[in-house]
């Protein structure tokens, strides 16, 4: 049994916490030297943390949690996660909007992508197979809870290996978003594909 | 991609509905004469309504959606739902409370009861193996949000072999509720519980 903290981010019941920092998240942003002046300038703070509650690994059961995300950017793009597709790649995941305003992006293994916005109540799913990230685009912290299957797993490798995602988050004037294309994208072959796109027991 | 009436219950995005009345309940409580005189005299209202998203019904993948349930009583003991084990019942699930005051009732395979308080905000884990049914103990609807995994399925018939579960909830005369023994509660034999206890793929 779980109290979620809506404001704060985080809930009662955990078995397990981990946070990220800015520098955690080096390779990840097109202006590298702007965001290791930020590490330095900013003093290395978190940019997100997530508290979970895991009952084990057994194929069948749950995993749930909650992750807070603080507002910033990195020239023009904002803070995000890091962003993975399951190891066992068709396990899907549930976040529950909770405060704030965020995206998730998605990637399909063949670089399909799409954007599900997320306010307070909206669930997003992410399906089989996708690669998923969360992007605060808002002023304030970005708070979700999430539940996945405990056998999942993440591979965090498969977005450097097409040195990052097919698109980038960047903002607008206006305060708003746009998609633009990541010109270092390599998107993955055929036979990486295949592989993926297997059911696992 | 779906957003959750807090207020209302329901989402959108949901690919299926159903509701139960209180005709529906028929057997699940004490006082099966009260119960007969209230679907008449109340025109057998709706009880619960439940709003789902379903992807399909594949191993390793999940279903969310969310839970309305009305205040009310039949003679001492609340409007509640008729509970369930999984089919494949190592698998769990997981509420999380939105509005109003409800409990889970959990029942394991050998009898042990435990109670959970849901509140706004409180994350309620069914483990694998617990029969679960939810309670409004509330003057005003209970909200949930919930997920399971796709492939788990529904028994409602464990808890009819049992002459209902092992203990009820009744209303005290401050306003709070307590457990009762069910006299009628017929507990499963071991051969029952140990071919219950087995792992699913």
């Amino acid at each position: 049994m779980s109290v979620v903290d809506v404001s704060a981010g985080g809930m009662s019941g955990h078995t397990g916490r981990y946070e990220k920092r800015l520098a955690d998240l080096t390779g990840l942003y097109e202006d590298g030297e702007e965001h290791a002046r930020l590490v330095g300038a900013l003093g290395n703070p978190i940019v997100y943390d997530v508290e979970d509650f895991r009952p084990g690994d057994k194929s069948g059961d749950l995993i749930y949690g909650v992750t807070r995300m603080s507002p910033g950017r990195v020239g023009r793009e904002f803070f995000l996660t890091r962003g993975h597709i399951h190891a066992k790649a068709d396990r899907p995941e549930i976040y529950y909007g909770q405060k704030g305003r965020g995206l998730m992006q998605l990637e399909s293994p063949e670089g399909e992508t799409r954007i599900i916005e997320i306010a307070p109540q909206t669930i997003c799913y992410v399906p089989p197979f996708w690669i998923h990230r969360s992007i605060n685009v808002g002023s304030e912290d970005l708070v979700m809870v999430f539940a996945y299957p405990s056998d999942s797993g993440q591979d965090y490798g498969i977005i450097e290996a097409s040195n990052g995602m097919r698109h980038r988050i960047v903002a607008r004037a206006d305060g708003g978003w746009e998609l633009t294309e990541n010109p270092a994208y390599a998107p993955r072959s055929t036979k990486t594909v295949n592989s993926l796109m297997k059911q696992h027991a």
